[in-house]
């Protein structure tokens, strides 16, 4: 076990992408459990596009992280310590722990998991946020009907290869949009796409025509940008957009790329709805057990890209912007005793 | 009676503003109504923004307008001639008669109106697709609740004066953006609207700040371009957008300027839909219903611009982009018999 606690801080507000000098690496002595907390010792963390909304000081559905505070992740870990009834050395927990390898916690918003049950870094993916996100935005946001034509954008990234397995799962027709032939051929041939489209190398709007030749019932949106611009005239009546994020607009130095063709809203009848997973909150068993359900079944496949070393999470987060993961990218704290 | 017809038809499809050019003032006998139709002269036509994409060779939730034909148009005529069972002469009908003095119709799509119930142009306004579409944008697309802050754009046309009375009526704060001292005050003093801002003179961001400082749960937007994204930051949790129509990018030569906030509905949790009234046919007489009792209880103003001469239907419809029109813009047929 570490002899310290690493942290990886906030330093500076980023303008445009995050550099080195945004964030502040600090080591300082492992907390300690007072009355009533435990110490946990970080095992996993959970790498989100939503991060770079976290850095900003703006409005937004949650606090941004202060200047000098611990960078706000997801993480699974494994108690060390505890003055708490709840929580006994050796409990697995998922909850925000931050980018740290220790953290104290009187218990609040932490759950436990077993890891007998599936490994703990599917308790950030498919069984963690990323899957609720593409379960409650996909039924409930986008009111999923079977039969109905599905678009997901960011298809080969953590929420994108949920939403399309599940949409496939309800028998739906599936296509993806994703970067590279590589993530392209996975979603056809590993995880049942109908179809994937290549943004880097494709056409976009040519191949939604050629796949989507009736239109789009459902576009489950996780870039923004262009991308949302070329679906948006392909909506069918009573379409529905579920907003789940905008990764291509996160560092833009300039205003947000809005989607010039919002009005194909009110050629089609359709709607465009924003979401947060947290809404969610009491209906998250029902979700858990409907995936745990599929994945045991074979129908729900789990990718992970899993790096090393809580120290380097400025450089990883860089690859969600860059298109460098490929399913839910996760650090493993590889100091963990 | 006139002696011949004039029938305002689309000669070449505008690029921007139409031009006079884009217009073809065509002289031609009165029709003759052979078996099952009838003959009508118009006496008032309505003019909405509407038009200006009826003109466009677009996909849209309507044909375009052919180059030759006369321009589509709603309103209210009188029957001359009938070989229609279902029509007599001197009845009175609201339909879709074109921009023309006299039409031959087989009935389909018609309605007869009394003028005894109600003056005839209100047929084109508060009773007409107007109406209508205030009603059911408001109420249904927009679902709107007692209690609401409500924002309508577009506040003193025909559509947005409506929304901002029909919203009072159900017990909201109504908070209209319209151009000019002028209707601002009417909006306040004349139909009790609880605030106005006037885009041509006021930072809108900044009124909205102070008329509406505990956000906007409904926003019914006529407008687009920067109105629209200048109210999206504003929107409470679960606000509800009805895209109603954008007039201010009607004209555009350019792309449609897209909502650059439109993250806003993710913070939110909002959303944003788009309407046809058409989509209600089946509920208009329940609308009507209400609206004329409204009206009669003297809660409902209805307020009408009625220009002269169906020949100057060209110059008169740019009064709907210049903000030239203060409530519904009408078209008298002055050389009705």
């Amino acid at each position: 076990m570490s002899k310290e606690n690493i942290q990886v801080c906030l330093a500076a507000r980023p303008v445009g992408m995050p550099k080195d000098t945004d964030w502040d690496i600090k080591h300082s002595p492992i907390p300690k459990a007072e009355a009533g907390q435990f110490v946990a010792e970080v095992l996993y963390i959970s790498l989100d596009p939503a991060m770079r909304g976290w850095m900003n000081d703006a409005r937004s559905y949650i606090e941004p992280v202060a200047i000098g505070a611990v960078m706000r992740a997801g993480g699974v870990a494994r108690v060390t310590e505890s003055n708490h009834d709840g929580f006994e050395v050796a409990d697995h927990v998922v909850c925000m722990t931050g980018v740290q390898q220790f953290f104290v916690s009187d218990g609040e918003g932490v759950q436990k998991v077993d890891p007998s049950v599936a490994p703990l870094p599917t308790y950030l993916g498919v069984l963690g946020m990323t899957g609720l996100t593409a379960y409650f935005g996909l039924l409930d946001v986008a009111a999923l009907k079977a039969g109905d034509i599905v678009v997901v954008s960011g298809a080969a990234g953590a929420v994108g290869s949920v939403v399309g397995q599940i949409a496939r799962i309800k028998g739906c027709r599936v296509v993806g949009i994703a970067g590279g032939a590589e993530k392209c051929k996975y979603l056809v041939d590993e995880l049942g796409f109908d179809a994937a489209i290549d943004y880097k190398n494709d056409d976009v709007g040519k191949a939604l025509k050629e796949h989507c030749p009736k239109g789009v019932d459902v576009f489950f949106d996780n870039v923004g940008g262009e991308t949302l611009n070329t679906v948006l005239p392909f909506l069918r009546m009573h379409a529905r957009v579920a907003i789940c994020g905008a990764i291509s607009q996160y560092n833009n130095t300039t205003p947000v790329n809005g989607p010039s063709n919002y009005l194909s809203l009110l050629v089609s009848r359709a709607r465009m709805e924003g979401f947060i997973v947290f809404d969610f909150v009491q209906r998250y068993p029902e979700a858990i057990k409907a995936m745990a359900g599929w994945m045991a079944e074979g129908k729900l496949l789990s990718k992970e890209q899993i790096e090393d070393g809580i120290e380097n999470f400025p450089t990883v987060l860089l690859k969600l912007f860059s298109g460098g993961n490929f399913g839910k990218l996760i650090i493993k704290n590889t100091a963990a005793g």
